[in-house]
């Protein structure tokens, strides 16, 4: 395997960052993963966006543009031979000294890596088991928006969900109203309309999220962003997360009790390996 | 400069950790401060006390003990002749899988390395102007008791504080109650009576927060932990910030208004300054 670390090509083995990076010390950075889908990455450029927002609000000179980042994906798919894979890109302030004040941060550190798409089940469909998480993140705050490397409350959040028996959790913000779960954003089917909660009070704005909300419109299935209590999903019909990882993944049960399937959901999860494939 | 890092002393150049680190990765790791004084740690038994109970409830395994890591720490300011410095205790969870779940997470790493003390003002005492920070920090949840290394938060109100041209930014939680400081705990003075808030709600239970309380009792100055709004602050008799590197730092201005001065912030930071030189 190898890893691309500030612009070069390198084994795996041997990238390595100094303890001092602030990414290392604070989670002063940023990051992104994506699908490598027949060798290409999937909406890489919506991705690189973000990222690019966040660096300009966290103050984060990006050491190359998007372009040069699309380059080298190309680059690390042809070297690993991964056609189909995960890819990480991940921005951090770089070396620098301790203390929270950046002023002293020297070059900022890039890195991209190329993942084996994870393990799905032997049998069946991907589903999950949801509990709700009981960490609240904070309703207001840009911070929010972007996806940033300090993110132990979302590795706790696994470590709830997997010590009660399930495999995601679901984040309430501070108002006691639904977010996000762990690792990906919610939305649920509802009268027959598709429904997600708005971006901002916490929520990350996803892009698979997007995705889905494109497919919506043009499969002419309704769609509604709400701000809702956690309560409010158990009249759900049909619950799912999505993610760049796993795209859509059908929730079959919240807090331990029966989600009912519904065929909307199925059908969304269609058109977005159609989707992912085609692009 | 030599780093401790995994049991191992070496120079600093030297000290890498892969890019794997869920440290790196996610934020995923605690970490503790403290200052090295005549050639001895301080306070490091309640430091290192606070990062097992964090790696506790984190899951994180503590590769030394407390007593493996005090013994390193006199071999570290041996090796770099750094009698008077600071240092910074990192664990995390070491390397692993890309994903929030830690299932795959394999060997903690542990770095110990000194730092120069910071530069204080060529003229005058330290004291600091302090604004409050748009930013609110989650008002539950017990991961606020631990020092993550999960800090971006921190990092941002610090740029937003230098933005507008201060030193320190004050943070309140999702109740609007005041809470903390970027990098420290927050006292004040009223009515004669020395003031903080209480742990929890956010608060992190601060190291020097607890040895200024022990002044206060030994010198027979009244304390009081109350739950405030930050418009309190402004009919305050003096403020003042703790924090393990700086000590005791009086806030000499808050959100652009001139805080007043108070004898007794300089009486606890001459009684601090003799348990430090004491200890």
């Amino acid at each position: 395997m190898v890893v691309f670390l500030n612009g070069k090509l390198m084994p795996a083995a041997e990238a390595m960052v100094p303890v001092n990076d602030r990414g290392f010390m604070y989670g002063d950075g940023l990051f992104e993963t994506t699908r490598i889908v027949n060798g290409r990455p999937f909406r890489l450029a919506q991705h690189l966006e973000r990222m690019v927002r966040g660096a300009d609000y966290l103050k984060i000179r990006m050491p190359f543009t998007p372009k040069e980042i699309q380059k080298f994906t190309a680059q690390l798919v042809e070297a690993n031979a991964m056609p189909d894979a995960v890819l990480r890109v991940t921005l951090t302030r770089g070396a620098g000294e301790r203390g929270y004040s950046p002023s002293a941060a020297g070059e900022p550190t890039l890195v991209m890596s190329l993942h084996p798409l994870p393990k799905l089940p032997e049998e069946g469909p991907l589903q999950w088991s949801m509990i709700t998480s009981s960490y609240h993140i904070p309703a207001s705050g840009a911070i929010s928006s972007f996806k940033t490397t300090s993110k132990i409350l979302n590795v706790f959040a696994r470590i709830e969900a997997s010590e009660r028996g399930a495999d995601e959790a679901l984040l309430l913000n501070t108002n006691g109203e639904v977010a996000e779960t762990a690792g990906g954003n919610i939305f649920w089917v509802y009268q027959n309309t598709i429904c997600t909660v708005p971006t901002g009070r916490g929520v990350l704005p996803g892009i698979t999220r997007a995705v889905v909300l494109e497919i919506c419109q043009a499969l002419g299935l309704e769609t509604n962003k709400r701000v809702i209590k956690p309560q409010h999903l158990r009249n759900a019909e049909g619950i799912f997360i999505t993610q760049s990882v796993l795209g859509i993944v059908p929730v079959v049960a919240f807090d331990g009790e029966h989600v009912v399937p519904s065929p909307l959901v199925d059908q969304i999860a269609t058109a977005y390996n159609d989707v992912l494939q085609r692009e």
